[in-house]
């Protein structure tokens, strides 16, 4: 697997008629390395299926480990039950979005978001060996915070049995960006309005103790970065 | 319509199958005003429809008006094409999620975030009437800066004619809320690990002017206020 070609498409998911945008075609990215940076800085993914005929989007934690995306839940809650019973699994779309900054143009029309955000086609599985279902717990908790799986008491039998797993592979994946300034028409420059960007920022406040934490425990060095 | 009957009615959304959730019941709120706080806050949501029977999460900026939001969208993007095209009009899933804390528990099982969400499950229609297309238009561009519509150029007819609307009544809604610490076994108190919550926050910074912004344009001051 050396040379150039190799290389290149090692480092880039394949387009397909799922991913190609129709429109704003030139935001689209299937680079990697950007889909994996923008999915590590998220938080909370969004993830639709199909249910009745209808769609459900629901907001939930996610890890990443490589090419495969995992979600958690209750045995009991509804997609990771119908994962269960699908065969040969449950069609998701899974969706990350991070808002940069509020677009304000001179035209009403031409008012836009910068954002960066990632969407995911493709089948989730159930993961059950048990193996798989270990990293990918980890790969949650720690996507919350990295390295703070170590530092907490691994699941137990009684929770591991109500806790269901599920994997999405990276394939069928794009990358979306918009970032720079407004874009207005050129007849509307001269107009008196504003125009330009307000940057949003995501910003950590101080961590708040548990009321029941025991006094002698201090914040851990990597909250303490944050 | 007087009567305290009435009044609580009308205060909430009635809950349905769909927005009943299976498990942690009690984060979930049927309340007209939390739901619309919750909306009103949020910059982008997340749009779930059907597509060749598979799902599709599209990340979207929206507006509300009274019990009704907008999204818009160019009449060539699929889901504004699909919504044209069906009759009755598209079933659509759009969740909005705020999150607003990392919550370390002692285990790793009791990891969580605090967050806020709404889910409107219904049929998205296309608007066609001028009168409420541009209301919608306006509801649009104020839901990014409050004021903004009217410190803009209004759209023109060629916009007006590549834009196409899509309305979501408030009908089948539901919000889901997580608040407070970590809630962790009785049998963990006395373990060596931090517990508690890292707040996260939504910060503005400085705005950048468009560098070809006319030099006589001043910041407005509902930006500088932000």
């Amino acid at each position: 697997m050396q040379g150039t070609t190799e290389d290149t498409r090692a480092a880039a998911y394949t387009p397909t008629d799922r991913t190609v945008p129709t429109r704003s075609a030139e935001r689209a990215s299937y680079d990697k390395e950007l889909v994996h940076a923008i999915l590590d800085e998220g938080y909370v993914c969004h993830l639709g299926f199909v249910r009745d005929g209808a769609p459900v989007v629901l907001p939930t934690l996610y890890g990443r480990v490589g090419e495969r995306l995992y979600v958690h839940g209750s045995t009991g809650s509804r997609p990771l039950r119908m994962t269960g019973q699908a065969d040969p699994g449950l069609p998701v779309c899974l969706t990350v979005t991070h808002v940069d900054g509020l677009v304000l143009a001179r035209s009403a029309f031409h008012h836009s978001i910068n954002y960066r955000s990632v969407m995911v086609h493709g089948t989730a599985y159930e993961v059950t060996d048990p193996e798989e279902r270990r990293l990918a717990l980890d790969a949650l908790v720690d996507h919350v915070v990295p390295g703070r799986a170590a530092d907490s008491r691994p699941g137990n039998k009684k929770e591991l049995a109500a806790t269901a797993v599920i994997r999405l592979d990276l394939e069928e994946v794009s990358a979306k960006v918009r970032t720079g300034g407004a874009d207005d028409e050129p007849e509307d420059m001269d107009l008196p309005h504003w125009a330009g960007v307000v940057p949003l920022r995501k910003g950590y406040e101080t961590p708040v103790r548990n009321a029941d934490l025991a006094p002698g425990v201090e914040l851990p060095d990597y909250l303490a970065a944050l």
